[in-house]
């Protein structure tokens, strides 16, 4: 069997185990090394059999492939040639790591004969991403033996189902190839099986069920609905909080907020922060579900209560950064509320919530950000005037604690995404992109919510919109520079604009131009808004310019005039 | 003590202990979690006792601190936040590990009570780059106790020392900080002292030098001098050569191709795939000094030759890929040729080799650029046209086959840089402006060679040549795609452009508005000498366009050029 032979059969049942186990997705960053893989992707992707995105950054083409995760909640397939090129994949394996995201990443390797020798292009590839991925596999050089093939296909299939079991996360093939390294292109037959894997639910006893039931009974209970991705939806919880009159404190990430339930709260970062409301609104009983909290205060008021809570953990990891859990249920949200039969609560204690909730509503709309025009109002009109199918995708730093605070309530089918594993600023254009490039469907707005750092760290990601002609409309929140920091204690240094502030001066309309971009910029409410009701159709972008100098007083402000709002009504309340 | 007190005792005597060994220059990459070592830097910068540079995007950061090293020959700091940054400088390290850089890498950490239990922006660090760093250590908690800051003022140095010992490499540190981060500013003094460690140098007894002597007496001797940024100059070498009559086959790299020696040979990759010059010109002994040769060509024809190669490792690495080395030398090269006594050669054996490479190199110059332009009289007219003190970076792939083949002679003060120790495409542009920053002679013109590909991917790195106005001269040679993919077997396969050719159709001349940088389009010969001939005074991009469709055939017609007028002066002297 000539070496070339052996390559593809070596590759095409690596291929097909990948596909057996449902990736059907990959994003390739171009070199010689991985030529073999390239050509035979290429080919499945003719087959129509598979798609397949080549981009040239692979710092960008990783996040591209974490978008698609999250679009399309499947493993994906990220593949490059050897040496740096795959260290430049590290921060979105961190960040799959974190988020628990099913990456599967092949890094395409030297021969045994040319690494540890001080051959050109050669790294130790072996373990090269730590503690970053669940699990590492060195796959063996391509030898024609039957017996290796048939591991490959086991093995192979075996990490893509622990990438896809959770905890999610993930794992690294590292596939050393000898030249020549082209394949022999015809329709590959696949030899070997799939094997048949089950998903089993974790779930808990009856008995137990019906214990926390009588503990929930009569109490004034919360649940705290954390980010979730993993879930198509929260219909069982949504129904048992329903029945149960419970508030729902719906993170920014959890997908609730696009529920028009009245037990959808979601303005707690606006009014926890008043002490008579933290009064009237203490609860007994807590159930959370989903990640880690956008909100630090959520986080801080949950240490301050010290009440039983209870947390649903089906990652089964206990990943409770604020200590509070006090029972761990190792169970999935769907399967707990599913089980759980509703309890009976005290009468007014959702409407308690829903009135503070409704003011802050109210109190948000009334503002006049026509004459205040501020970082917030984005936030604010993207929730007004999102279309009605879209996917918004978030930023770190000030945008997802924006959206968290102000975008309160939302249309029904609207996806907010966030890089909310280590919650870099890099990456971002990358993974909204990512998400676009695989929405199926055609009514689905996309759109970015990025600040003027990230959009520079990132601005290459826009390359792919271009190649693929993708959809997505980016709001840049031009600031110029690092806007969180003047709400942080280093914000009366000395130095602070040169080693904090880190003004770009970048010229957003020239990147626009660069990119092949529609652009716009705005420096008003009403011209935001406007710009908002219209239909997205290419790459747009929108610079909207703050003034980083303004923005913490124009965030207290605004929270003052929400606070004023709330307390005048507890008067009343009281009055009455 | 206060828990600031103990955190500006801590950084400070990471600094100061930093800086006892040679650190004296810094690249940060901002964020929140670094802030007291931020601003403890920038003290040290105020007090005119460090260089600090900021740069956002922290892969050009890396890199940045890379062409740092590469210019100062001492090792730099690398700071940056928690989190995904640190993955960022992952490609830097990889490069610094392969290159030998002295990097000095201080990453800052979430403390203990916020890792490994879901806290936000908090990733594993510890042993955070694997097998790419030297050494790693995980620093302490700021605790105000004065053994602990005995330890720091200790271990710091040693690692530092370790950066900068042969084989010399990247260390990280990795130091967990917690709230509040604000350090005290005011004038530290450093308590601890500084450790006087001396260097020793490797050199080979009186007696092996004898023997060795007497093995290259009257031998048909060669030497190859590989890559070289570690020795400031080859004069023993050359000094040894000269006396002895030996050809020094000279790398691009190796900076001896600014030397008018006679001795010094650089057309091999032009000449010796004649296999009559082969015959004509075989050695038989060789000594090999510096790194992994650029030339794969020198290369194979080292495995061709069998004879023994007396292999110079100061690295006692061993490093040799081509796996011909027969005697390996664990010695400095200057060390060992000052030591070494000239030998008796065969009479016309260099001149042999001066007569080859003089044809070359007028056949060389006697090619009609001017009528069929292409890429390599860039190369040419790059060799002609630097001025007297130069740096010219060069990009991997194309351009650095290019400078090997066709940059043949230069003037004196030239120095030709390369990241060539994983030999990636990514972060030339930063690394180049990290060299130009610190170039000291304000008579040296600064050049960067790239191809486009590489352009695109360290884009972001242009905008340290905004923030700190910075002189380089860009020739990016645009053929809209991964040129060396045409030179290779890929270049045949149906999927060849959207696999490999990978065409990103960048606008180049946008690209420099973006950075305010002058630029220029060439298209001839002559309009590329005349550009080169003007002096550098900022950020300058020059396009220059070529097609990738002709590329192969214009090397193959040029060579092809060069070896009829070798041959035909072979004929001429068989016939006198």
């Amino acid at each position: 069997m000539s070496s070339n032979q052996a390559i593809t059969q070596q590759v095409n049942t690596i291929l097909e185990a990948l596909r057996y186990q449902g990736i059907t997705t990959a994003v390739l960053a171009p070199g010689s090394r991985s030529t073999p893989v390239a050509l035979l992707l290429a080919q499945l992707e003719h087959q129509g059999r598979l798609d397949l995105y080549v981009d040239v950054d692979e710092r960008s083409a990783g996040f591209f492939a974490l978008g698609i995760v999250k679009q399309t909640k499947r493993p994906v397939l990220l593949v490059c040639t050897s040496g740096t090129a795959a260290a430049n994949f590290y921060p979105a394996v961190c960040e799959a790591k974190s988020a628990h995201l099913p990456l599967v990443i092949l890094t395409t390797d030297r021969p045994p004969e040319l690494t540890n020798i001080g051959a050109p292009q050669a790294l130790d590839q072996i373990h090269f991403y730590g503690q970053q991925v669940k699990h590492f596999c060195e796959l063996p050089l391509a030898s024609a033996s039957s017996a290796e093939l048939e591991y490959l296909n086991f093995n192979v299939q075996r990490m893509v189902v622990a990438a896809k079991t959770r905890p999610c996360g993930p794992v690294h093939f590292n596939l050393p190839l000898r030249k020549p390294l082209l394949p022999q292109l015809s329709p590959a037959k696949a030899i070997y099986p799939k094997i048949e894997f089950e998903t089993a639910a974790l779930k808990l006893a009856a008995f137990d069920l019906k214990q926390l039931q009588q503990t929930f009974a009569n109490k004034r209970g919360l649940i705290i609905a954390g980010p979730e991705m993993q879930l198509p939806q929260h219909a069982a919880l949504l129904k048992w909080a329903r029945a149960s009159a419970w508030p729902i404190l719906a993170d920014s990430l959890s997908q609730l907020r696009g529920n028009a339930s009245e037990n959808v709260i979601t303005g707690y970062e606006l009014f926890m922060g008043i002490p008579e409301v933290r009064e009237k609104l203490k609860p007994e009983v807590i159930i959370r579900s989903g990640g880690t909290l956008v909100s630090a205060q959520l986080a801080a008021w949950l240490k301050e209560l010290q009440i039983p809570l209870y947390y649903l953990d089906p990652d089964q990891e206990v990943n409770d950064h604020t200590k509070t859990a006090t029972h761990v249920l190792p169970v999935e949200e769907a399967n707990f509320f599913a089980a759980l039969s509703p309890v009976t609560t005290p009468a007014d204690w959702l409407h308690k919530w829903a009135g503070v909730q409704n003011k802050t509503l109210k109190s948000l709309t009334a503002y006049d950000f026509t004459q205040k025009f501020c970082e917030p109002a984005i936030a604010v009109a993207l929730a007004q005037q999102l279309p009605a199918r879209a996917n918004l995708f978030v930023s770190n730093s000030m945008p997802i604690r924006d959206i968290e605070r102000f975008f309160l309530t939302a249309r029904e089918k609207i996806k907010i995404a966030c890089n909310r594993g280590a919650n870099g600023i890099d990456g971002i254009i990358s993974s909204a992109l990512g998400m676009s490039a695989q929405v199926q469907d055609k009514q689905t707005a996309n759109f970015l919510l990025i600040g003027d750092l990230a959009f520079f760290h990132d601005m290459n990601g826009l390359m792919m919109a271009v190649r693929y002609q993708l959809q997505l409309r980016i709001i840049v929140v031009n600031n110029n520079g690092g806007g969180i920091f003047s709400f942080l204690p280093q914000a009366q240094v000395a130095d602070f604009e040169e080693l904090f502030g880190t003004a770009q001066n970048l010229e957003i309309a020239k990147v626009a131009a660069l990119y092949h971009a529609t652009y716009q910029k705005i420096e008003s409410f009403t011209a935001l808004q406007q710009v908002l009701a219209t239909p997205v159709h290419s790459l747009e972008i929108i610079e909207v310019v703050t003034k980083r100098s303004e923005n913490v007083a124009q965030h207290q402000q605004l929270q003052q005039a929400v606070k004023d709002g709330i307390l005048r009504m507890l008067i009343n309340e009281n009055q009455a």
